[in-house]
């Protein structure tokens, strides 16, 4: 496979382990950043290292992460400091014939760089681009940010190009010996899935992505 | 609240931004790290920070995780390097009448410290606990691993004790003024969910485990 728009893979992003799992191109590491809510960002500091849990969204080739002013991360990261952030989606438990070979099936991203800070304009937008990915629509239905919260928040971005995805799909890889084995071998997937909706107020009724999370919640998860 | 068993924050683990969702204690700890398969562990080389995703479990007070001897992680991290693992559960989307208050529910866990090496009888004992994690009596069913295996098997382990976890439940804390604003307010729920078994070979039937996690796919996601 020779995908389009691979960044060739550093230093640090070169897959060294199983290496035929590393995927290098845009389209497979903007799938994984956009079909998750959070990330972890890692990053250092004179207290040692930090890995700290932080919603994130993607716009064209960054990622997006936002917080507090006050947040310890925020600040360090506006200054310049080399940081980590990994995305992680676990799909499934691998169960093979021998303990050795028990896996897990999951999407990986990690992208290694130095925030750049967002603002003005491009600060408001982000923020409503962070809306419209939890919530179509929405980003026109609630009160938008005054000054003041808007002031108060930092957004922050990092380009999404020295980085590296990791991707295990299928069954369990057996040696050849185990393979007469008297023991149940398959996957037992796993799946992020939307729950009922809480309501806390619905003024002017049910908006369409309340609806459709509701829809999927209500479905069969076994489908 | 007074929790028991609570190790005082440390001067990294002391949650700062919104103090009151931080946990000390380690029976929410050790919730938090039962509830996951998965977590990411940060460290510092000479190429900076990383933060890599890898299988976690729990045994007593310490998270384990293992991997193999040529992994670059586990290779620094036997030379006593500071890490800092972290696991996060994503429990929901939390809409607000503004765009500011726009939150998240989550349980998080932040460890600090230096892995040990969890070697000898400890190391196969270990592994074993892992395999009854994912899915329990699979331990004496499946080949155990031989000694090249087991030697080519790294098991590291921490201490679960300069740590702090951090959650937020319930639904959105909007400002007095906008309570009367028409738009719906809620909260979209999310948990990670046993989908239906893929099955690789079943020669002696369908262990308690795989039928289980078939029950709970099978199930009804919105109950």
């Amino acid at each position: 496979m020779s995908p389009t728009n691979a960044t060739p893979p550093s230093e640090r992003t070169r897959v060294r382990r199983v290496a035929q799992r590393g995927r290098y191109d845009r389209e497979t590491l903007h799938a994984i950043v956009d079909a998750a809510y959070v990330c972890h960002v890692a990053f250092a500091d004179e207290h040692g290292v930090h890995c700290i849990p932080t919603a994130c969204w993607r716009e064209g080739d960054h990622l997006y992460i936002h917080g507090s002013n006050g947040s310890r991360m925020l600040k360090l990261a506006t200054h310049g400091a080399q940081i980590c952030v990994t995305i992680t989606h676990l799909d499934g438990l691998v169960l093979a014939r021998s303990a050795f070979h028990h896996s897990m099936n999951y999407r990986s991203a990690v992208i290694y760089g130095v925030f750049d800070i967002v603002e003005g304009a491009a600060k408001a937008a982000a923020l409503d681009t962070f809306v419209e990915k939890i919530a179509p629509g929405r980003s026109r239905e609630v009160r938008p940010g005054d000054i003041n919260e808007l002031a108060a928040t930092t957004v922050l971005r990092v380009a999404i190009d020295e980085a590296a995805a990791k991707i295990r799909t299928g069954g369990p890889r057996d040696d050849e010996a185990d393979m007469t084995r008297e023991v149940w071998a398959g996957v037992l997937p796993l799946a992020m899935r939307p729950r009922t909706p809480i309501i806390d107020a619905a003024p002017s009724g049910t908006p369409d992505y309340v609806r459709q999370w509701h829809e999927i919640a209500s479905a069969n998860a076994a489908v």
